[in-house]
Order: C-alpha cells, then sequence, then structure tokens
C-alpha cells in the first residue's frame, strides 16, 4: 500500500476553527478528502492509521459525527473509543469543578494523550451552560494541555468538520467556488441551536472567495468577531459578504442555500446576564415564516438546498425541498463528513 | 488467506426472517456457520470483512447479542458500533417523532448507509410501545431506505439469528433434522416477553421437515400469520406441525425441547385497544406449573433442552436440567449466534 | 513481525491480585511493559491479539482504566467492548439476583468464554453496596466460571495493574527498588474511596524487598489480610513493613511517597452491621491536615511523589507538587497504566 503525500503533512495540529488555516491548506484537505472518496468507493485499503486511536469525547449527541469519526477511524486502520462524560470523571473547566465527578481537563489531556493519538470533542448548549463560548473554551483547554491533536466535533462558536463537508459538496457542484452565489440564512425551529454552523459557514464560504450573503430576522445576528472574520476573508479572498433580513431577497439568483436555525445570543451569556431560554424560544416564535419552501428555490439561480443535519423537517424546511434529489445536497453534506474528517485525520495524526 | 465462495454469496440482502428464504439458503448459512465455527476453534484467520462497519442499534438491552456481534465483526476485520438510541436522535417511526430529540428512521438509515456496509437493529417490548409488530416496522421502515443491509438482532415477530443458531445445534446433535420432534413450549415467566423467540422457532424447525410440536396454555396463541406460515412450511418440506395444550404430551418422545416463556398477545395492541401489563402478568401468574424439570425431561427421547437465554432459573427451568452437561444445548447456542451472526455478515457484507 | 517470548508465556491465567504471582513473574511483566513502551514509543507494530476480543465490564466510571485497556488491546491488534452494566443484563451474583435485570454471573462468564478471549471487571463502593469484599466476589465469581483469562480492573480490595503501573514507575527512577523507602501515606478526601489502591501498594512493595511504610490516622487500618501478607512478603524478600501514624514521620527521607485517600473500613460490613456512608464521612473530615505539601515534600530524600489518579487537587494535594516534573511521577504512572496492561494481556490471552 503506496501512503498519499498528504498524511502527516500537518502532524500534530489542533482542528477547531477552519480559520485558523490558509485557504491552501483548506484546499490541500478537500483535495484529499476527495482521494479518500474516490478509494472509499473503489474499496482501496486505507490503513494509514494502523494501530491509532481516536479518543471521542461527547457532551451531546450525535448521528453523523460519531458514526463518520468511528467508521472513518476503522476505515484508516485506526479506532475511535466513544466516550460519554458520565462514563469518565467528567472532564471539566476549573471553575466547574464537582469533587469526585470530574476531573481537570489539564489532567484528563494530559492522561489520554499517553495512550493515544488525538482527542475529539462535541460540546455545545446545554453541556455548556449555554454561556456562548465556554464550549470553545472547553475545546481550547483541552489544547492547551494536550500534547496531541484536539479536533472540534462541534462547539458554540464553530463546527469545522461540517464547513470543510459543506464545501467540499459545494466543489462537487462548482470546482471553482469563487463568485458564486452562497446564502446562509436563519430557518425557523422550535428549539435552541448553536450559533456554530452558520459561523463557520460565512466563514469558509468567504474564505473561498464566495459571495457570501447571511439572511436572518433582526435579533438573528452572528458573533461580532466572526462577521468581522468574514469581512477579511472576503477582502482577502476577493468575494463578498453582506448581511441581509429578507430571505425572500437573499434568495434570488442564489447558486447554493442554506437555511437552517439558530438561537438569538442576546438571551444567553456573555450576551445577557443570564440564561433566558424561554426568552429565545419565546422570540424565534415569531418567525415561523422561516421556512424553505419550494417558491423560494424557485426564486433561485436553479440553486442547491444545504443543511447539516438533522434538519426540522416542517419547521427549517419542507420535505418536498429536503427530498428533491434534483438540488438537494444534504445527504452528500452528511457522507462528506466522513470523507474531510479522514482526511484531517490522516494530516494531523499521521 | 483464501476467501471462501460463500463470502458476498447474498451480497446486498436484508435479513429480518428466516422465511424469507428458501431452505438451501438456509442451509448454507449453517453450512458456512461450521465452517466459520471450525476456523474460529483452529484460530484461523478469517478477515473477509477488513474495513467494514456494523452499525448496532440497541434499543433494548443484550449480552449475547452484543458481544457475538460485536466480537464477530473483529474477528471478521471489520468494527461495529454500538449505538444507544439515547446516544444519537433517536431513530423513530413517522408517527412517533418528538422534535429534537428523534430522528426520521428515512434519514438515520440514508446516512448510516453512506458511511459503513450494514445495520443492525434490536427493538421490541417496551421500546416498540408494545404494540405487537411495531418494532418489526421499524425494521421494515430502515430496510425501505437503507442501500445497506438491514439486520434483526430480534423484533417483537421474529428473532431469525437465534432460529440459525438453535437449528445450527439441533443439526450439531442430528445433521439430518428432518422427521426429529421438536416441541417448542410456553414455559413461566413473571417477566414480559415478545413472541419473537417461539415465532422463529416454529418457522425454521417446520423449514428444515422436523414435526414441530407447539405446547402452550389457552391464550399464549402465536399469530395467525405465523402459524399459517409454519403449517405451508410443514406441508412444503415434508414434516408437521401440531399445537397442544399440555406439556407432559409434548415432552413426550420429543428430540428437541425450546421451553421458553412469552406473554400472551391478546392484552397488547393491535389484538387488544389498549397496552394492558397487569393483566398480561396476572393471566400469566396462573401457569407456574409450566417449568422445564426433571420429570418431563425423562419423558422425552433422550430430548436436548434448549433456550435462547437469558434462561428465567427456578421459573422457565429449574438448574438441574439447564446446567446438565448431557443435554442441555444452552451454552451451544449462546456460542453459534457467534458463527451464524458470522456467516450471514460475511454472506451479505462481503 | 516477531513475537517475544512473553506472549502466551502465562497462556489462560486470571489476574485479579499481584500477589497471586511470585516476584520472579511480576518482574517478568515488568520487563514485557517496557519492551512495550519502547516498541509503542518507536511505532513498532506489535498484533501480538490479532482477531482477540477483551469484554470491559465497567460497574463503575473510569478514565485511565478504560482508554488504556481499549487503547492497549487496538495496538495489539485485537478489539474492546466497553460493557455498561445497564447496557446488558447485569451480571450479578446468586444472592442478588432481580428477575428480568440481572443475569447470573456464572451464565454470563459461561456465554462470554465463547466469544472471545479474557473478560475484565471494575467493581467497588456503590456497585458493591458497600459491602468490602463484595466486589472482589464478583471477580471470584467471573473466574469460577469463565474458562477464559478473568482480569481485575479495580474491585474493593485490590487494584492490581495499578500496583504494576507502580512498580514500574518506581524501577524507572530506581532499577533496584530493594531497600528504598516506600510510603504509602492516607491523605484527606471528602469522597468515599475504596482500599484496593493502598492494599495494592503495600503488597506490590514488600514483595519487591522495598522497605514500605504505611502511614494513616488511627481508625485508617487496611484489612488484617492484607497486613499480614505485606509482612511475609517484607520476611520473604528481605524488605520491611511497618504502620506509623503520622504523615510527617513517615515522609522523612522517604524515596517514594504515595499520598492517597481511602475510606474507615470500620464504617462498612463486615466490620459494621450496616453501611454508615454519612459517618465514614464525618471521621474523614477530622484528617484534612493529611494533604501532601512541599513542606513535606521536602522532609523526603528527593523523594518522588506518586498517585494514582484522578487526585482530589486541594484535597490529598496541592497542584505545586503534583504538578512538578522534577519529581512527581502522576502522568508516568498513568502512561505505564497503558504498557502493564497491555503486557499481561500478551501474556495470558496470546
Amino acid at each position: 500500500m503506496s501512503v498519499p503525500s498528504y498524511v502527516g503533512s500537518m502532524k500534530g495540529k489542533d482542528f477547531i476553527n477552519t480559520n485558523d488555516f490558509t485557504q491552501e491548506e483548506i484546499h490541500a484537505i478537500i483535495k484529499a478528502a476527495m482521494d479518500l472518496r474516490e478509494k472509499y468507493w473503489s474499496r482501496v485499503p486505507t490503513n494509514y492509521l494502523q494501530g491509532k486511536t481516536l479518543f471521542m469525547l461527547f457532551y451531546n449527541r450525535s448521528l453523523r459525527t460519531r458514526n463518520s469519526f468511528e467508521a472513518g477511524m476503522h476505515q484508516l486502520g485506526g479506532h475511535a473509543h466513544f466516550l460519554s462524560p458520565q462514563d469518565v470523571y467528567t472532564p471539566t473547566l476549573p471553575e466547574d469543578m464537582i469533587p469526585y465527578q470530574t476531573e481537570a481537563i489539564a489532567d484528563v489531556a494530559r492522561v489520554l494523550s499517553r495512550y493515544g493519538d488525538a482527542i475529539a470533542i462535541r460540546i455545545y448548549g446545554d453541556a455548556a451552560k449555554w454561556v456562548i463560548g465556554r464550549g470553545n473554551r472547553v475545546i481550547q483547554e483541552f489544547a492547551k494541555w494536550s500534547t496531541i491533536p484536539v479536533l472540534n466535533m462541534e462547539d458554540d462558536i464553530y463546527h469545522p468538520f461540517q464547513a470543510l463537508a459543506d464545501m467540499m459538496a459545494i466543489m462537487q457542484v462548482a470546482p471553482k467556488p469563487k463568485g458564486k452565489k452562497f446564502v446562509v440564512s436563519y430557518a425557523y425551529s422550535g428549539g435552541l441551536k448553536p450559533l456554530a454552523v452558520p459561523q463557520s459557514c460565512v466563514l469558509i464560504g468567504t474564505q473561498f472567495g464566495m459571495d457570501v450573503v447571511l439572511a436572518h430576522p433582526p435579533g438573528f445576528e452572528l458573533e461580532d468577531h466572526v462577521i468581522k472574520a468574514a469581512k477579511e476573508n472576503a477582502d482577502r479572498y476577493g468575494g463578498s459578504f453582506t448581511v441581509v433580513n429578507d430571505m425572500k431577497e437573499a434568495f434570488r439568483d442564489a447558486d447554493f442555500v442554506y437555511p437552517k436555525a439558530w438561537s438569538p445570543k442576546r438571551f444567553f451569556p456573555p450576551y445577557n446576564s443570564k440564561v433566558d431560554k424561554e426568552g429565545a424560544m419565546e422570540y424565534q416564535n415569531r418567525f415561523k415564516d422561516w421556512i424553505c419552501t419550494q417558491e423560494l428555490m424557485d426564486l433561485t439561480n436553479k440553486g442547491k438546498y444545504m443543511h447539516c443535519g438533522p434538519a426540522d423537517r416542517g419547521q427549517e424546511v419542507v420535505d418536498e425541498v429536503i427530498d428533491n434529489p434534483n438540488y438537494s445536497l444534504y445527504f452528500e453534506q452528511a457522507e462528506n463528513r466522513l470523507h474531510v474528517q479522514k482526511a484531517v485525520m490522516s494530516m494531523v495524526m499521521g
């Protein structure tokens, strides 16, 4: 078995936010993912991580992430541990320690670094006490102490592997995404959802020089540091980044639309003095008309429908749209999770 | 390593009910299982599913099933994911969806189909809301949407891998089971138990031309469609199928006896307007004398004792019987689970 | 790949208590662990257990044990199942059976023996109903019925793999431990902790001819049978074993100190008529001054600090001590768990 040159090419690096990497590096990851997809489909063995171990720590539920990481590690010849926080002594920030139930992340990270080859973490929402940024701080704390790569399986700010999978899906349709109109839109859901997906979407879209339009009702603003980074990306990579408050306007002539729920940040710390879930849900409920319908899709430039999954059918999108194989990339995005994760793991763990 | 011809010989097929297959196909599975048993015992490598992934979704507890599937996949060079419904967004039928906690089986099945090679499901009893047939419908829904094989690890109608393991145990004693007397009998337990095991037993027994006697008190009838299929099997394959209400009468001259608890269906939908667990348990409690004792075993034709496990000792059977190595097949049946499952996985996933 | 001679050299043996083995056997294990550590660090493949399965049954939480066993099995080419008692029918002693929720250990052990290659169990504290010795009895019951090796991942009497890892850490500093002063000391924690670690520590220390000093407040005596065995070890192997009630006195001129909490046994059966957790905690709280500080470390002979982890920082030890890389063996001990467990598994499962 010949080992491709990308294996080990980013050895030891953490993967927490796509914007920590250059456009060239992200390109290289997606190129590696395409190679791995080809090999997966044609059943070429890819044992690049033989004997290696990934520790997966899930503070939240997961279907796509858990199964794509675990299957992906096996396909690479390695093995992934599925760890629930309650099965270990819950790894915790210094200020959240509960004696005899938790263990300092500093210690957990250093111990796991002795046993295996990377640590992957998912933490947002209730698991991060709905203090926006606290999930990301948990991951940063792991990265600070770990001597092996730390992978962000979605926190409350970023979902970098989803963004990679999304860009890969875009490039399967438009190999040169530069100049294409990419709409990241709020869509209604009754549930509370983190900002991670839309924030990572606008970052990767602008990093590839796309004309990114962010659409949402008032009150659903993304975080300032993300808006700033998206604008800088647009300037650097020759695309654009605009924000509108009208779903219809945004969809017009779009090449890709990504209607997805998130919750208004001003009901949660640090943007609020307390966690106000009821306030957030009440406010969200005013925007039930932000749903992706066939009429909206008809406004696009034969645009493709995108969603990270699981979609709240009947709230964020109608079945007619998400299940239309002519333009829905829903299952391609899900599949691409497998390939981009295998790419990053091969590069940082190989 | 030379790959046996059975690997991949039923590529892509679901395995939900033994009666979906011809006698020849079931024979071929058991023959493959015997080959795999021989190789397991003599430590011959059997990496026929290298790099392949099985997703195991357990809505119910399991010792034998989980460990035999997971160890079996590893022995075949592959890997099995152990998935609890609460760790993923619980895969759910359309009518049972709960927003933000469940995900449509249609979506789960299509996503997992992108990541791996087969989906195995166990669901009955509380997990299927005690509506008889609802567990089977969950599995059928997975099969409808999945593009990879779906394996039934026990639902509320069938337990096909148990039936295969049982027939393999029978054939270890009687290589030609045709004409042997096989008694599938109710035995008392205070717990609520599905119909799956006795139903799959009478189906596979008749499929092999055995003289199958089903014994149970009044009120413990199997489902009509199973009775009909068992009779058709008996006609087609030259055996017989009779139902009696007397344990002693049934045991007389039996070659194999399988005393096992199940719950009376008329207390549960669709055979009742509501789920009446208390009614079922109260009714069951009238039949504490349906216990497999040495006296009953003495009536048989040096018959073998069988049970799928876990047996309710002191209720279904006395220790003296189940632990008698001269005629108890209890641990052989358990071991055979490993071999028959590896056989089917090799055939449908290879 | 050439297979070292230690692989399979203790084929089929259980590993429940280090004192069940001769000094020579324990030496051989640590020597094998050093070979495996060297190979781990230099990435030499060690597929000595290809296709083999370890069943891990965790009645208690675990970070180090679970991850080091699971990663270790993968590094040896095998696979470990992570089993929670609630996912299987909880394996149970005869007197603790609950119909339809538990399964007799006798049956579980015999079934798992058909599917794989070793069974590892962790059980103490609440999981063993705080009856001291009941956890050990569960493991003995598994060993009685299992036909494959049973490994003790910590019960309420012994923690043999921790003791091996500790002795390996000691030998990394002092290749000939004989005559070195090894202090196993009580240190305060508000939590309830088993006797397993200090008991296994004094046993392995005396088995290697060390001058073992056990230090604790009155009421924290170890079990008589352990004290007796430690004295016999000291006599046989030319070391010494003394008990003192003063932490300072113990630390003076020590080469290795192991300050660690355990709970006073006289509040628990069989040493008490009932489980009295409140009494134990109240009594423990009198000894908050038993904490490992820099001042205490300064009394030693440039002694090394040891702890099995997770340490209760601020109770058992101050951060300044545990995080001082000049003398803290904390993370070495944790890493050694991986190597010694791989050594024992290679020897008994190979």
